[in-house]
């Protein structure tokens, strides 16, 4: 190894929030490193502080401005915090990606959403198996989760042996995927010179339980299922293939027919079908059976989760949807937990079927749904048989890495809490920070990329808690007012508390300030619209207690109109 | 009893939602009865459904309509969304209103707040007194629940008894207040000729362990203030007086010095220590006091428990806040729970914390909080000691009120399932729906009252969602456009996918429609409107990927211009 090169660790998105996952490892002389990139996953918006955006991604302009250093992009897992991204930013990074058969299968999908070429996406198979992307050597190690053929990676450099765990938890008994394999973990930890760092999911350090295995999940369910004397509907999470089966199965047991609906859960198992990941699903039925199967022999299995206005579950707590509909009697399962954020969208369905009669059941403390990543004994349990000399906490908000970084710290390990952008040289006993790199977030807003502080967002936030009045005004060659202001309002309330109408009473405001306006202020645009913005704000503020955002449009009619 | 008469029971708020509770009885001949109002409360906004709204409020409009028949308001405690409607509402009903002494003192701020008669507030003490309302014959009864003088109502008229329970818990050691008194309600079952109805709190019937009590709290809260270094700050509901008790005698047990910060909390306490509540609140510092000591020997009690922006925890979680300021090894605790909806408000402030180094600790499962309501069997014991005839499930949502009638059912007794806006019969052995009144939500917006479906709110939702685009065209005495047409874009992107600028396209795509377009289209100015919005729509559909909200303005010249 070389004094002058380094082993570098960027966060780029998921350091500091779940979600948006994107690392880059690299090796090499300082700023000349030769980089990888793991992850290129999306976060998704909400009302509060991202209105109208479709999805959120890294901010990897620092990665596009280096693209002729990266070696390779891999992807740990198909959920779309680690996936999402690809289709929308690879044209940005050009690198080849490389992923195991069923990410790849769902990678592929996403780089076809947006046009790019599928052909960049390939397939590697587990450790052994070892793809070589310049001083990088990487293994995908296969961990349970919850969706098949999550792994791990084993990257190793010229500077030591890289764990970086993707999400994960510790399941020896998977129903879907290999078993937790304590041997294989101690020895990846043995291997070559031991493991220099290892980058460990974060998410569920508060949890202070050992985790449970998806198998547990059985029994509950086939009783749950066998009570019941109506319909049976389940939700899970469409790519949690191995809960899909252990919920079919559960279904098959109680003696009903059992239809998917949704058409990201049907894509989900065609592609684990497909892949050869599942051979042995129960026989499902086609949604046109299952309208003719009588209730009490019938489940199903439907997306939307997390109370999502679009899928099936919402739209059974609706009403009819593809000819089913829930009755009186019947019962629905959340087979899942609530993502925090997501409250008030989960509950609006749940009384929703409340309203219809039918009964609503949730993970009861654990009952009827296990959570795909490592609790805190779990995490413990990776750290103690990897024995690693750094430890960075990844894939959680701060209190998660922080916690995480606790953790380490208690049992002596030099651990780094680096926020996204962060730059941590590796090279040495200890994590050092070494810089940064811009890092954020861009925004998908209809077709286009748009950045989080260009403004967009902010003023769509603004016009919908202050409304939106708009002022135009016809001035003539000399600069004089050609007829009244004309004001219309959106987003504010018809009338003031006097009974009037409001944009009346700012026509009238502005007319009376027009009518002795001086020649100065008449003959600068910029100047009429601080004055009409003034103008508007206070008589609104006056008429209805609101400050709303103003549009002054002012048109000149010159000689030749 | 005269034949004619009936005992109707009409919730107008509160029936299928938690918060904005108003509830109606009457007595006396149909739709001539006389009537009583329990509570008046309000619910708060979000961004998602009520965005630049102030609070929301239950839609009093049937009870205006009928306020010569109103013989007086109740108030059954001083949470927000029992009394926090009381000043905005109060107008447009003008019956005396009822409440013991601290809701009074409450009540009498919010009416100062909106300028109302605070001589309209009347102070009532607890049972045995009784407030004479026309055909009832009111009783307060103290109860446990979250906030001082909270109290159930035993309403006794011509057809019988009701209990109203107002929100309340069983708590035999409530740490401020009377211990729950068993034998005292069993007397209220068996007085008079027994419960003719008891309509009863349903906000924890899915809790299905007995509730604990106030009490159980210190000496967890004492552990874990003594076990600390550094500050200690704790935040809770500002009202809970109880919680500000044990927490401040917690933080002096440890020896330290404790100060309230945040307003709402110091003025419940006053009004606490005012109206004889508390007498033996332990001693405070000041702000300027607690500056001057020592961090180790320092608790703060702070608002801001469900991480609101301009409360003292979020301001701490900042940065300094009246000359105090949170550091590494200091300690913050939720001794509160999020209420559903705010959790990523909450976790913000974790995440504040966390980056300056500061501990967080919540409610560890019930170590450091424990709940305001009555659980599943809590319920169940009411039912038991009071043995009503009729059992009428309110404050719950929708599926709260089905679970609650659920176990009224199983326990043989009659329920009914009454959303806001029913009228159901009391008068016989069962309840009957007897039709439904008027009911929703008014929402206060800056000054004014506005109705859920003014559209005023929908389009604030749109506006965030799709951007808004203002398209201006002036046209001559001869209906000829004069000049191009000009458009202003707010809340979009800038440029298009093809780097082009948006404004500048529409205009583009307007102008080409209006060269050619034929002189019936440019006489009428909705035949524009409608042709400019379809135009801007389109072309922003092509160009961003979004179809925005259009305003159009047509401004004609007319020979006297």
């Amino acid at each position: 190894m070389s004094a002058k090169n380094r082993l570098i660790y960027i966060p780029l998105g998921g350091a500091g929030e779940i979600g948006m996952n994107a690392y880059v490892y690299g090796y090499g002389p300082a700023d000349k490193e030769r980089l990888i990139v793991v992850d290129l996953g999306v976060t998704f918006p909400d009302m509060d502080t991202t209105p109208g955006v479709n999805l959120i991604m890294p901010d990897v302009d620092w990665l596009a401005d280096n693209a002729d250093r990266i070696e390779a992009i891999f992807i740990t897992h198909a959920h779309e915090d680690h996936v999402g991204a690809i289709g929308l930013l690879w044209s940005k990074l050009r690198a080849p990606v490389y992923a195991r058969q069923f990410t790849a299968a769902i990678a592929r999908m996403k780089m076809e959403d947006y046009s790019q070429p599928t052909d960049a996406i390939h397939v590697v198979g587990p450790r052994p198996d070892v793809v070589d992307a310049g001083p990088f050597k990487v293994q995908f190690v296969p961990v349970s989760h919850s969706i098949p053929e999550s792994s791990a990676l084993v990257i190793d450099t010229p500077a030591g042996r890289i764990v970086h765990t993707g999400d994960f938890k510790l399941d020896e008994t998977p129903v879907v995927g290999e078993p937790f394999d304590r041997e294989l973990w101690r020895q990846i930890g043995q291997e070559s010179r031991g493991v220099k760092a290892l980058a460990c999911d974060s998410t569920n350090v508060f949890s202070l339980h050992p985790g449970r295995s998806e198998a547990t999940l059985a029994q509950p369910l086939k009783e749950l299922i066998a009570s019941q004397k109506g319909m049976v509907v389940a939700t899970t999470f469409a790519s949690n293939v191995a809960r899909l089966k252990t919920l079919a199965e559960a279904g098959r047991a109680a003696g009903r027919s059992v239809c998917l609906l949704g058409r990201a859960m049907r894509r989900m198992l065609t592609a684990a079908v497909e892949t050869g990941i599942v051979t042995d699903f129960p026989q499902l039925i086609t949604p046109e059976e299952a309208v003719d199967t009588p209730r009490q022999d019938l489940m199903l299995i439907v997306t939307g989760s997390q109370g999502e206005g679009r899928a099936a579950s919402a739209a059974l707590s609706r009403g009819k949807y593809m000819g089913l509909e829930m009755r009186e009697g019947d019962l629905f399962l959340f087979s899942s937990k609530t993502i925090p954020g997501n409250e008030r969208a989960v509950i609006r369905v749940m009384n929703a079927f409340s309203e219809l009669g039918v009964d609503v059941m949730d993970d009861r403390d654990g009952l009827y749904h296990v959570s795909g990543h490592a609790n805190r004994p779990d995490l413990e349990v990776i750290h103690d048989l990897l024995q690693p000399k750094i430890i960075l906490p990844m894939h959680g908000e701060h209190r998660h890495l922080r916690e995480h970084c606790r953790i380490a710290q208690e049992k002596g390990i030099p651990a780094a809490l680096a926020v996204n952008g962060k730059i941590v040289d590796l090279t040495g006993d200890e994590p050092k920070f070494a810089g940064e790199v811009e890092a954020g977030r861009t925004y998908l807003d209809g077709y286009g990329l748009i950045g989080a502080f260009d403004g967009v967002v902010r003023d769509r936030i603004r016009m919908a808690m202050n409304g939106h009045v708009l002022a135009t005004l016809i001035l003539d060659e000399d600069d004089q007012p050609i007829g009244d202001v004309w004001v219309e309002i959106m987003g504010l309330p018809e009338r003031t508390r006097k009974g009037a109408l409001l944009a009346e009473e700012i026509e009238a405001d502005l007319n009376r300030f027009f009518d002795t306006a001086d020649e100065k202020t008449l003959r600068e645009d910029d100047k009429i619209e601080e004055v009409v913005k003034r103008i508007v704000r206070r008589t609104a503020m006056e008429e209805i207690g609101k400050k709303p955002e103003v549009t002054v449009v002012t048109s000149r009619l010159s000689a030749e109109d």
